[in-house]
C-alpha cells in the first residue's frame, strides 16, 4: 500500500461539488469511479478541501491509497482516458505513506472572477459573477489590503461547518482588471487570495463584502470594521459559487 | 421601415450554427424569435457570414429591417432579456436603408485557439482544438506570414459553397502563444486573421493545414506551396470548429 497525490483541475459547472453525496454526481465520485477501473480496487479519496456545487478547480490536490504499482504518468494517462472531458489530472506523484491533503497543506491559492459589463459575457457565464454596475476595483483592492495578515476572520464563514479555531493569515491579496473580453472592452476584474487556510465559505463571504466596496455601496474601510466585529452578520453577502476556482495548495516538499 | 445594425456575441456550443434550419436550435432562429417578441414583427435577420455548428462569434454583425421606434439601447436591452444565457446583444445602431451586412462589410477578422498541452484544458473543451502533441508556434508563424496579401485561396475552400471568384486578400496574420492557463503552464496558441473576405472554411482549413507545420509533419513553406497549387487536396485538413471565434467585421463608418 502506497500514498499517490493527484493534482486535479476540473469544471464545477455539471457538479454537486467535490463531496460525494447519495444520487448526485460529484468530481469526488467520478474520480473515485475512474480509480477503480484502473487499479481494480475501491479507494477512498481525500480532497485538500471541499469545493461546493459550481465551483472551480485549476489544481486542487487530492490524496489516496493504492496497491496499484502502476508509475504515476501511467496513472496520469489512464485517469484522463477514463475521466468525464471536464474533469482532468494535471499530474500525479508518490508521496510518504503518511501525507495529509488538508493537514499537510501550507496555503492555499483561491481565484475569484468578476465580469462587470453592461451586457453579459456569453463565454464566462459559468466562469464569473455577472455583476451589471461598474465596479470601483481600486477601492476593492485598497479595502482588501485592510484585510491581509492575521486575524480572527469569522465575520467571513458560512455557519455549518464549524472549526476549532477561525484564525487564519492572509499571505496574498490581489484585486485587479485584467484580460481584453468579448468586444475587447475591459470587464473583468480577478480577485487572488493566498492564505494559510480558508473558512467555510470564506472567499465568497469576502468576495461578496468587497463588491458592496466596488459599488460604492460601503467605504473602503468597512470590510475591515467589518472583520473585526467578528459578526457575520456585519459583512457583505456570499458571492455566487461560478466565479470561484481554487488555484493551488502548497505542500512544500512533499516529494 | 428602417435598418437596425446588431453586433452579436454567442457561445455556439449548443447551436446547429447560425443559418435556420428546421427542427434545429440556431443562433438566427433565437434571435428571430426575441425581434418578433419584442417588436410584434416578424424579422428576418441577414448576418454578415453564417457560422457553422460550434463556432463562436465575439462580434458577429446583423442586419434587419423594423417599423418598431425603440431606440438601439433599449432594444439592447430588451433583446437581452429576452435572448437565451448564450448569446448576447453587444451593440444596436440605426444605419442607413440600404445596409447590407455581407455586401457592405470591408473585412472581417476570425481568432482560432489551439491547446497544445499534454492534459486536456477542461475549461476549453468548447473552446479551441485540443492537440495532444506540442507545436512549433514559431514555424507556423513563419508558415503563415507565407499566405498574407491576394491570393487564389481555393485550396483552402470547402466545396458546397460556390463563389464567384476565389480571389482574397488577407491583410494581418497573427500566430502567437499566451495567456497561462490551467495549472499556470502556456498550451494555449491563439490565431488571428483578417481579411477582406473569406472562403467556405478557409480559416479552419489554413489552421488545419499550419497544424501540419506545428506537428513537423510539413516543412514552412508547404502551406504556401499548397496554396499555389489551387487544389484542396493538395491542403492539410480542416481544423474542428470550436477553436473557431468570428472575432469583428469591418464596415468603416456606417452609423
Amino acid at each position: 500500500m502506497h500514498s499517490i497525490k493527484l493534482t486535479l483541475a476540473y469544471d464545477g459547472t455539471a457538479y454537486a461539488g467535490w463531496q460525494v453525496q447519495p444520487d448526485r454526481t460529484t468530481v469526488q465520485g467520478v474520480l473515485e469511479t475512474a480509480i477503480e477501473r484502473i487499479t481494480g480496487e475501491a479507494s477512498r479519496t481525500l480532497a485538500s478541501g471541499r469545493t461546493d456545487a459550481g465551483v472551480h478547480a485549476l489544481g486542487q490536490v487530492v490524496g489516496f491509497r493504492t496497491e496499484s504499482q502502476l508509475s504515476p504518468e501511467i496513472l496520469v494517462r489512464a485517469l484522463n482516458a477514463e475521466l468525464p472531458r471536464d474533469v482532468a489530472v494535471l499530474d500525479a506523484a508518490r508521496v510518504a505513506d503518511d501525507f495529509h491533503p488538508i493537514r499537510d497543506s501550507l496555503s492555499k491559492r483561491y481565484r475569484y472572477v468578476i465580469h462587470d459589463g453592461p451586457v453579459r459575457d456569453v463565454f464566462n457565464r459559468h466562469y464569473a459573477w455577472q455583476v451589471k454596475q461598474p465596479l470601483d476595483a481600486q477601492a476593492m483592492r485598497r479595502a482588501a489590503a485592510g484585510l491581509l495578515g492575521r486575524h480572527d476572520f469569522s465575520s467571513f464563514e458560512s455557519a455549518g461547518a464549524p472549526r476549532q479555531d477561525s484564525i487564519r493569515t492572509i499571505t496574498d491579496f490581489q484585486v485587479a482588471r485584467n484580460g481584453a473580453g468579448q468586444g475587447g472592452r475591459n470587464h473583468t476584474i480577478s480577485i487572488e487570495v493566498e492564505a494559510d487556510g480558508f473558512l467555510y465559505n470564506m472567499v465568497r463571504a469576502i468576495v461578496g463584502t468587497l463588491v458592496e466596496v466596488g459599488r460604492g455601496v460601503q467605504n473602503e474601510s468597512w470590510p475591515s470594521e467589518a472583520m473585526t466585529a467578528e459578526d457575520r452578520g456585519k459583512a457583505g453577502p456570499t458571492a455566487p459559487p461560478q466565479g470561484l476556482f481554487l488555484v493551488s495548495v502548497d505542500y512544500g516538499q512533499t516529494e
